[in-house]
């Protein structure tokens, strides 16, 4: 289980690669080519999308209440569907309350005020004046995993289980530099971050957060916003649980503790053994979940592959991805690419000979705080049975003598 | 001209971001709210698009031979509407020549044959098994920036003379790792490359090339390739002219020495003094423009503003970037994020203050090997007047004492 054996044998790969028949066939394949080759192709396009044969490839939408909420619920990654690091903003998760606004930019504005010198009001033009700032950073709903909390596994795609996450390259200002120029008085110690959706999403957030990496985020991979993800202007809170990071942000206002909004008091606690919550788990826990292969796939027959899939901790870089074959006994470290970025996603990669025998892959993080990603067992040791927030333990999945990989529960 | 000089004098800033009537608008604003605050938002989307506010923000099309072959020319970047180092994958630069062919992945495959031990054809599901690498790299095309040849400055936005350049996070297969596996032979010195359009579109390429940092690439911004980037698979060739990049790859053969296809004959050559034209001029140079502000935007009114821009090289990382704001008198570094990606974009940014006087803006970049970005006048005095390859020269926009940016030749 290492990368220079997949080199070393690069032969059994090749007895899967080259097709039958291959010196007529190349021949063939010189000369005569693909329809697609004798028709001239289509005209450029203002704005691209994918090709016709990826649309499958969609967001797994989860609405628990139906047609009566339509826009109220969480819509996931097709993580297993995936590769890299940069999460394509059409496929960006969301978690949205009521729904997604459909807000003018040249209406919006931003308000900060309470406990501060000097309240102000942004435009959005006034803020594109500032200067600016471009992180990586990864974004994950709280409730993510909490189907892998279910009585018995459930056998769908990696993405509609873990994919409540998401990472993208975020250009904003700086909050820091907002909160300075408004002068915060000695008695402001929390901020509430209020969202121009109609159910005015709203958290409360430490002041130290704000003034250590938040931003006032404008720009996602590179574009403007996407309306999912907040447009025209959202805070950005790296690495902690995602609906604080408050999209379509319409006030920031500066108090001395905690408001205690709906959005803080009804969800997002964490329910403990003797049954009471505990309140605000702001940092998410370091993770990994293996996205190829997984969970309903079916790997064609036996050789080498690569093990692949993304790991991430709200505490900063990722140092370490182990990887198993054989449900945890024995472990290997996978490369890793996107190590160096705090609180962004990190690609995992482990080449493996699948010998047809039945196997359990899974992965192991750990950041550089030295925290280690627990495994299910010890994770729900901690909790209330009823939890379903912040599930960051290790995930299983079983490659069968048939090749199906299953979710299962080790 | 510096960041300390941003925060100090903050007030500047709020004098233009706080609205007349604060105390009660602000009041006014926490209670009552915009309309999109009053109705249910929109439900999910299985794929995200942009705001409808944002259509505007389109490629700039260039179609030299209009109807007659709506799908040969290129499309380039809004670069003046973006900000951070990705481009959004729908907003890509594009260069095809008989334009984008409806490739369907179950049928294609690409063929490694020529001066090889073993030929190989590979479906995509096969190239699917192989270990990936991830990373980020700019693409451009060596026709960029010919449009700032004309007599006279055009006044157009940056993206129409200098968008032909986009920086993605591409993942693939090494190529190394399927020409080792292919057995080259020893009299194997370049490979030709070749696309599925019905152009055939191909280029030669000297093997260190390949064997050096060569990607087949699969995925472009976390999901696979757009149709208009090479769908389902192309050649990647970090920081060499764009077009080499083959899309919607075919096949690889190794061969001998150069195939001097039409493509690299007819095109992308580069004119000399003399009138000879200089064939394989591979490494596109070292060069930056500013974003923000650039021409036909027009600033407000004086005062602090965010001067931003892209940076790259062809030959590794970017070092340096300065800013001039009196047409090249005096310089000031820029702060820069991203340079420790070699042969990506680079984001680079420095506060200034707009006095509400005649300005020149312009930028120089710097890169790891010394080469510095060379002057307008520098650069054409290499070549003939009829040269429009690799243009890398400094660009410069005048700002006028109403705020109107303006290009000029400096």
């Amino acid at each position: 289980m290492n990368r220079r054996a997949f080199l070393a044998r690069g032969a059994a790969v090749t007895g899967v690669a080259a097709s039958a028949g291959l010196a007529t066939g190349a021949n063939a394949q010189e000369l005569a080519g693909q329809p697609w080759e004798r028709v001239y192709g289509t005209g450029f396009t203002g704005y691209g999308q994918p090709s016709r044969f990826e649309q499958p490839v969609m967001r797994h939408i989860g609405r628990p209440y139906g047609d009566l909420a339509p826009g109220s619920g969480a819509s996931l990654v097709p993580i297993e569907s995936l590769d890299g690091i940069i999460t394509p903003s059409g496929l960006h998760n969301i978690r949205s309350h009521s729904g997604t606004p459909d807000i003018d930019p040249k209406q919006h504005q931003l308000l900060l005020h309470g406990l501060v010198a000097r309240p102000l009001m942004f435009s959005m033009d006034a803020l594109w004046r500032y200067p600016m700032t471009t992180r990586t950073y990864f974004l994950e709903c709280s409730g993510n995993s909490n189907r892998a909390l279910a009585p018995q596994p459930a056998q769908v795609p990696a993405g509609a289980m873990h994919g409540n996450i998401a990472c993208s390259e975020w250009t904003g200002v700086p909050l820091r530099m907002l909160l300075e120029e408004a002068g915060l008085l000695p008695q402001a110690k929390w901020l509430l971050a209020e969202g121009a959706d109609s159910a005015h999403m709203s958290r409360s957030i430490p002041l130290e957060k704000a003034m250590d990496d938040a931003l006032i985020a404008l720009y996602q991979n590179g574009e403007r916003l996407r309306p999912e993800q907040g447009y025209p202007v959202r805070l950005l809170l790296p690495g902690w649980e995602g609906n604080m990071s408050v999209k379509w942000l319409r006030r920031i206002k500066a108090t001395e503790g905690p408001t205690h909004t709906k959005d803080e008091t009804s969800k997002y606690t964490d329910l403990q053994p003797d049954g009471r919550a505990l309140q605000f788990t702001f940092e998410m826990g370091v993770k990994s979940v293996i996205t190829k292969p997984s969970s309903t796939m079916k790997l064609p027959r036996n050789g080498f592959y690569e093990i692949s899939g993304i790991a991430w901790s709200g505490a900063g870089r990722i140092r370490r991805v182990e990887v198993s074959a054989d449900g945890g006994a024995t472990w290997t470290d996978a490369a890793l690419t996107g190590e160096e970025r705090p609180k962004s996603l990190v690609r995992f990669r482990l080449p493996w000979e699948w010998t047809g025998k039945e196997a359990v892959l899974q992965s192991r993080a750990t950041d550089e705080k030295g925290q280690v990603q627990p495994t299910r067992t010890a994770w729900r040791a901690q909790y209330s049975p009823g939890n379903i927030y912040h599930n960051h333990s290790i995930v299983s999945w079983s490659v069968g003598a048939d090749g199906s990989v299953k979710n299962v529960y080790v």
